[in-house]
C-alpha cells in the first residue's frame, strides 16, 4: 500500500483523502490543528510549528507528498523532497506563489495575459499606469485569494487609494482585462506524461470568491476549447508536471487569456465528484502515486454552488432532486468555506430548475447570483451537454 | 452535526464512513480490533469485549445508532436502544439472525419462498425429506454466510454427510429451488415511511460466495419488478423498518420467490456508488438521520466485481475505462473480500468489453464465472439500460 502524505488539512485533503480511501492509499495529512476540516476522514499529524521538522516527520512516514495549498514555505518543502517524491514539482508551487513570476513564465511560454507591470515604488506605479492605462488592477505579487490583496483602478482616487492600502509591498499592474465570462480548465498529468481534460466551466465569482460553476461551459466554440487546452498543456509539459493543475481563463469574444493557474486541485473542479466519470480528486491521487489516469468525461450537465459563512437548511438542501452535498466540518464565519452542493440534472433545463431551487435555500435574497447565472437563458440554450 | 455510531468496523461501516463525511455526518464505528477495515477512514473505538459496556459506551457518544452485520447480540443492542434510536429495527435483525424465524415472518407476510420444514433431530430431517423430497438444502438457523452452515442434499449420501457436519444444532430443511438467476432488490426507507427502490439486479454466486452483480439485471419483465418491490415494501412497512434493506429472490419461469433479506447495506448494492445517481451508502446514513433519500435511479448499466483472497494487478484494472476501485485495508487471505471493482459504461455492449478486461485482469483461468456472466449474449441483448 503507498503512503500518501498531503501538506495541509482543509477541505482539498479531506476530498482527497475520501477519493485515496477506496484507492487502497493511505493517506496522512500535516494539519496546522488538531480540528481541522480533514482530522475526521484520515490519520491527522498535527505541526508543531517548525516547519522542516513537520516536513521530514511527513516524509519519514510517507513515500510519496503533495500538498493542498499554494501558501507553505516552499523552501522547506524542497529541503525534503530530496529524500520523497513531491507532486506538483515545487517550481509550479514557486511560480504560482508570485503574480510576477508566473506572468513572465506565462509570457515565455507564449500564453496571451493582460498587459502588465512590476511596482515596487509609487514612481513604478505611475511609469505602468502611463503604458497600461485605467481601469487596471494593483496585485499583490505575494499571498492574494479569494479577490484578497487586490484592488481595481478606475480613477485617480482608486490610485491614491490602492497605494496607501497595499504600497510597500511588491506590487504587479495588470490591465483590466474586459471579459464576457470566466472559464477554468482543469487538467491531470500522470508520472509517465499522459495528460487529460476536464470540459472547460464557467465561474462566477462576486466580490472576488467563487460562488457557483458550471460544468461544462455553455455554447463553447470547440477552438476556445482546444486553445484552452493548448495553453494547459504547454504549462504541464514545460514543468514537466504531476498531478492536477487548475488554469483560469478570461474569454472576450473568441479570445482568451489566462488570468493565474493554481497547481492543486480547484475550488472549480469539485462538480467532478458527481459530474464526472472520476474526479479531480481521484485524479490527483491516481497522478502522484503513478497510477493510470480515470476518464475525465462529464456524466452530464452539473452545477457547483458553494456554501459560505452560514449553512442553509440541509434538509431542503437534500430534497432536491439531483442534489449532492459536501460539508467540511468548518465552524460558521462570515465569508468562510464551509462547504457545497452540486447539482446533476439529465439536461441543462432540469439543471436550471434545480439550481433555481437551490438557490431558493442558499441565497435567499441574493438575486445577484441569480442574474449572473442567467438561469432563464438556459432553456433556450441548444448546448445539449 | 448529527452523530452516528456504527456497530461493526469492515469494509461495510467503512464506505458508510466515507458517504457520511460529505454531509457532515459524524460518524464512529466500534471496532472488535484497532485495525479493522474502517480504521483510517474515520474516529473508532476499540471494544473491550464486554458487549454491553462496549455498545454503551458508543450510544454515549452517539445521537443515533446503526450496524453493519446480523453477526451481532441483539440483546445487548436491545438493553442500549432505549437510551438511543437504533435502525435499522432491531426485530429486523432479530428475523434475519434466524432462518425459521425468518421464513414463518415472510410466510406470514405472503411471501413465495420455498416448501422448508424445522429440523432438531435425525428424525425431524427424515420426515422434512418425506415431505419435501430431493433435492433440499439443509441449513443452519443461525451463523449462515457467504455459503456457510448449509449443505445441499440430492441423495441418501449427501443426507448422512450433511447430518454427520451440522447435526446437534437448530436446522431448517428447505426444497431446493430450481431458478434461472439469482436477484436482489436494495430497498430504502426514511423516517417518515418515504420508500426508494434501486433496480432489481443479478447475482452470480460461485460456490456460495457473491462474485458479481450487474445493474440493472437484464430483461426484467416490468412485473417481476413490481412484484420485487410489492414482497420488499410488505417487509419495510410490516417492521416500521429505516434503513436499507437487501431483499434476495430467486426468479424461476415468471414466478419470484425470497430467499432471504439483510437488514444493512449490502455487498450486491455496492455498485450504486457509482452506478446509481446516490449509494446505496449515502442513502442509508439519510434514512437513519431522518434527511431525504436520495435517487435511486441508475446512471447507466453496471458491473460489479469482488476481489477474493488476493489483489489483482492494480495498474492493469485502473487502466480499463470506467473501472472504479474499492479496497477494504484488508490483509490477503483466501476468500476473503478485499475490495471491489465497479465498471461503468454508456451501454451494455461497451460494459461486456470493459468486464472481459476486468474478468482478464482479476480472474486470469476463471472461464467458470465467464460462462455465468454470459457476455457474448449481452451483444444481442435489447435492453438498453
Amino acid at each position: 500500500m503507498l503512503r500518501l502524505g498531503i501538506v495541509g488539512g482543509g477541505q482539498l485533503a479531506r476530498m482527497l483523502a475520501l477519493a485515496a480511501h477506496p484507492l487502497g492509499v493511505r493517506v496522512q495529512a500535516l494539519c496546522a490543528k488538531a480540528d481541522e476540516s480533514a482530522h475526521r476522514v484520515m490519520p491527522v499529524r498535527v505541526a508543531i510549528g517548525e516547519r522542516l521538522v513537520d516536513l521530514r516527520a511527513l516524509a519519514d512516514d510517507s513515500d510519496v507528498l503533495t500538498f493542498e495549498s499554494e501558501d507553505l514555505d516552499a523552501g522547506a518543502l524542497r529541503a525534503v523532497c530530496g529524500s520523497k517524491p513531491i507532486f506538483p514539482p515545487l517550481r509550479a508551487l514557486e511560480l504560482s506563489q508570485d503574480r510576477l513570476l508566473e506572468k513572465h513564465f506565462l509570457r515565455g511560454l507564449g500564453t496571451p495575459l493582460a498587459a502588465f507591470a512590476p511596482v515596487e515604488t509609487r514612481e513604478d506605479l505611475e511609469g505602468g499606469l502611463a503604458t497600461l492605462g485605467l481601469p487596471a488592477v494593483l496585485k499583490t505579487r505575494r499571498g492574494g485569494y479569494d479577490g484578497k490583496g487586490q484592488v481595481v483602478l478606475r480613477d485617480d482616487f482608486d490610485v491614491s487609494h490602492a497605494w496607501t492600502h497595499l504600497g510597500g509591498r511588491p506590487l504587479v499592474l495588470e490591465r483590466l482585462v474586459r471579459f464576457e465570462r470566466e472559464l477554468s480548465l482543469v487538467a491531470t498529468r500522470g508520472r509517465t506524461g499522459e495528460v487529460r481534460f476536464y470540459p472547460l466551466v464557467e465561474n462566477v465569482h462576486v466580490d472576488g470568491i467563487l460562488r457557483a460553476t458550471l460544468a461544462p461551459a455553455a455554447d463553447v466554440d470547440p477552438r476556445i476549447e482546444r486553445l484552452a487546452q493548448d495553453h494547459a498543456r504547454r504549462i504541464l509539459e514545460s514543468l514537466d508536471y504531476v498531478g492536477v493543475l487548475a488554469v483560469e481563463f478570461f474569454e472576450h469574444g473568441d479570445e482568451l487569456s489566462v488570468n493565474e493557474f493554481a497547481p492543486r486541485v480547484h475550488n472549480s473542479g469539485h462538480w467532478t465528484i458527481e459530474g464526472a466519470e472520476t474526479s479531480q480528486f481521484e485524479n490527483h491521487v491516481r497522478a502522484v502515486c503513478g497510477l493510470p489516469l480515470g476518464s475525465t468525461q462529464p456524466r452530464g450537465p452539473s452545477a457547483m454552488l458553494n456554501l459560505l459563512g452560514a449553512l442553509p437548511e440541509l434538509t431542503a438542501l437534500l430534497a432536491i432532486p439531483g442534489a449532492h452535498l459536501h460539508l467540511y466540518d468548518k465552524s460558521e464565519v462570515p465569508g468562510r468555506k464551509l462547504g457545497h452542493v452540486t447539482l446533476c440534472a439529465p439536461d441543462r433545463r432540469m439543471l436550471a430548475e434545480r439550481l433555481a431551487c437551490a438557490l431558493n435555500v442558499i441565497e435567499r435574497g441574493d438575486s445577484d447570483l441569480r442574474r449572473r447565472l442567467r438561469l432563464t437563458e438556459w432553456t433556450h440554450s441548444n448546448s445539449s451537454a
